[in-house]
């Protein structure tokens, strides 16, 4: 389930290499993948405020593809630019600066195809799916690790996440302050000055977003979409990074999408909680539409609510991405904004006494295949009370709850339905839940129901194979036999069942 | 629990009785109690239909009082007039009709006070609460069958009800023919003629209304409210009684009303799942008019939907009766419309494969907890799988589930709340469940959740004890102390939990 293709970063580092002692010089040609990062440095002079008043930028061609991309100052007297290949065959690039050092300067390499298990970055896919950009489904199985880099141990939320199934992780630029669950210092921070004499918002400070970059490479190389939070309003003035004003913002922005665009795997979320950092729409509007004309790649963009939503219908949003514990408008949501429905906040497993911390793993697990049989995605937490509050949900670590291994198990059912044309039912009633391709592929979830039987209406005219689906005890269990018309087939009467229905085709 | 004042059965027997045997004679005093129904039957020979065309009406007095009501054919020659005494004394009455034999009669009668147990009609209390006439609180626990009476074992079915907390009973007047689980013959039908032949809608069947009227009057000496369906879909055909033209449903809905509005526990539901009836707008607006201005005692008036909603704001609409397994609406609901919220529909108990009658015990008994926590009251009904298709949820019997002690449970809670200034939280979030009355009472559920502290925001001038309850296994654990302020308790870390916290007089 884990792309595991830690190849890419090493080309990355190989190519970094060749590129930097090459420096401003067209050097041969190196080589580097597919949707992997290719990143040119370059070493320049530069008076005043490179990170605010050093502009670089690079258009790299490859026959009619043309892209343009920024670059950005990384301490050190250097300055670079990184670039995504979306195809393979030669790329080459010029620059343009106005710093003369790092203008007109020129370049190429080789793009080779990626490895069969990279299949290039997410894009919205028929509207209400996910895929990748080689046409591959992408079904989001997301999880929630706020802090995981900064506040946390990377290392061991790594190695957590390459064994289980997650293969979105939200997680937040900024530290987080937020009750006595998370509130230590990072070990560096996103720009220069300091708590107590202040921060200058206009020098970044680039080792925080290497250590960024490190791990959101290595979550890329594990298959893990990084849904980064850009902005979030958990500091309550421990740091006062959620206080920049809107050009300090902007400014922030355009540094992280020069930096962070070419990481196949970034996807831009706006905020978590928007409304309670207190920007105007207008705010929130400059700051979408300067990504989109920032980011060539168009990654996915969303933003994160808290009691109010904002106006998804914002053609700069790609999807939703909710916050609720109510899920019977999502197949309206679906018909009304034409996205597809993420809902990246329904209360996490843990015991801790928080309201949006405290499901049983039954009901998480539930709470994912109610969503997903509505016809969205949804994301896992989790808040186990510890006595060092280490919890997965805002530092990451170990995960101990039993959800995690049930959502693998959905994601493998996820990934076994048809590519194309699997809608959600949909009628006023809105309790049914099922996901349906007519005559060909049917999921039903039961939730927490216990039927002794179960009753469908198939086409007469096609064979079907029925498997009953235990949910939480992991098992599917053929029904013996093939069916057609109304159909009746025995359940076990107990909670967290479901039902798959296949057509079948005879050699006949 | 149960009002089990049989003596107002027998009081009216009595009454009925004596004031037979005078006829149209005033004739000394005889008693009947307070809220218990005082009949007068007179004798009278008529030419043609005495049903659609013998005109009756009773007006009677008691000091400023002074109410009107319609009287009815019964057969036999009998004409009979109906009150319900709403206070005690002397109350006269003169009739009024184009018989001559039935025109300018009178009588008397004192009305005593009623039993302890007998608190009245129950009304809307507080905008969004009910009580009885004496001021009592009524909270709704209610319970469906819609047959018990005509198609089931009427006997049977009291007997379980007494020894359950149901004080609501979903019911309807005509037969129904739905699916598997419902669809044998009545001993009576209400109209003259026969499925083969047709029915005569302007002839009733005084012995089907008899066999009604003498379970609902069953029912009041239980203490349990009749919600009455007036009108449903569920026929298909077989007997035709959703298929009477509007001017014959009026003439039922005038009849049913005569007959039966002096019975103090009636409650008027027009239809159950309007929309599959086919009337209109305004044929419903004429029925539910025609009871207003026919019943002077002024019962209950609701009108429970399908898949989509009467216009409940109207002003004839006395509290919203909902089929819904979505609650988070119910506080806004409540705000939107001004009246009480009644989930009288919201899945089973049972084993069935309808999505409708499925739940287990424990989400029957949450979604009671749920509704109940957001400001609304819930109806329960059960509907396992039985050889013989007798399922409690159409033809009442035995009852086997797991829940209905656990309702009972939750009415002893109910009744043990302040008896006004009790309202449901309610914010964006809609998230949190719970009643409060500020600084007085509050009653959290924490539903499939397992957190193992809570953590409460008191007054911090006001002493509080907090209670553990466990609505599942029925046990009230108190904490130890009393708290003011930041409160954190321990809570056992598993489903199904509430906490109720009262505020704590000392003698200081």
């Amino acid at each position: 389930m884990k792309n595991t293709a830690s190849i890419n970063g090493f080309i990355k580092i190989i190519v970094s290499c060749i590129l930097a002692l090459s420096s401003s010089l067209s050097f041969g040609n190196p080589t580097t993948s597919q949707w992997a990062v290719f990143e040119q440095s370059f070493a320049a002079k530069f008076e005043g405020n490179p990170f605010r008043e050093g502009k670089l930028k690079a258009t790299f061609s490859n026959g009619d593809k043309v892209l343009t991309v920024d670059g950005f100052y990384d301490g050190g007297g250097i300055f670079k630019i990184r670039f995504m290949p979306d195809a393979s065959g030669e790329w080459s690039f010029i620059t343009e600066s106005n710093i003369p050092d790092l203008d007109k300067k020129t370049g190429s390499f080789t793009c080779v195809p990626s490895a069969g298990s990279v299949h290039g970055m997410v894009h919205v896919r028929d509207t209400f799916e996910f895929g990748y950009s080689d046409g591959t489904p992408y079904y989001p199985v997301g999880t929630t690790c706020y802090q995981w880099v900064f506040q946390g141990n990377p290392k061991q939320t790594l190695e957590t996440l390459s064994k289980n199934a997650f293969n979105k992780i939200r997680m937040c630029v900024f530290p987080k302050n937020y009750d006595v669950y998370i509130n230590n210092e990072p070990p560096l921070y996103p720009f220069e000055g300091s708590k107590e004499k202040g921060w200058d918002f206009d020098r970044f400070n680039p080792a925080y977003f290497k250590m960024l970059e490190e791990n959101i490479g290595k979550l890329m190389d594990l298959g893990i979409e990084a849904d980064l939070i850009l902005f979030h309003p958990y500091d309550w003035g421990k740091w006062g990074f959620d206080k920049m004003p809107q050009d300090k913002r902007l400014q922030y922005v355009e540094y992280i999408v020069a930096r962070l665009a070419s990481y196949r795997n970034v996807w831009w979320s706006l905020a978590n909680e928007f409304e309670y950092l207190g920007f105007s729409n207008g705010e929130w509007e400059q700051l979408f539409t300067l990504i989109e004309s920032k980011d060539p790649y168009h990654h996915l963009r969303s933003i994160h609510n808290g009691e109010h939503w904002y106006d998804v219908l914002k053609p700069y949003i790609t999807h939703l991405s909710v916050q609720t514990t109510d899920f019977f408008d999502i197949q309206d949501w679906r018909e009304k904004y034409k996205k597809p429905v993420i809902i990246d906040e329904c209360v996490y497993e843990g015991d801790i006494p928080s309201d949006w911390g405290n499901l049983t793993a039954e009901e998480m697990t539930s709470r994912f295949w109610q969503v997903y049989c509505r016809g969205g995605y949804c994301t896992h937490g989790e808040t186990y009370i510890d006595s060092r509050n280490i919890l997965w949900w805002s530092k990451g670590g170990i995960l101990r709850g039993q959800s995690p291994s049930r959502i693998a198990f959905l994601r493998k059912i996820m990934e076994e339905r048809p590519i194309s044309g699997v809608v959600p039912f949909h009628n006023l009633w809105n309790k049914e839940m099922y996901l349906f391709k007519p005559g060909e592929y049917y999921l039903y979830y039961y939730g927490n129901t216990q039927q002794k039987l179960a009753r469908f209406k198939m086409p007469g005219n096609i064979k079907f194979k029925f498997e009953v689906i235990d949910t939480w005890n992991m098992t599917i269990t053929p029904v013996e036999g093939t069916f057609s018309g109304s159909t009746e087939i025995k359940m076990p009467g107990r909670p967290w069942m479901a039902v798959r229905i296949k057509s079948f085709m005879t050699s006949e």
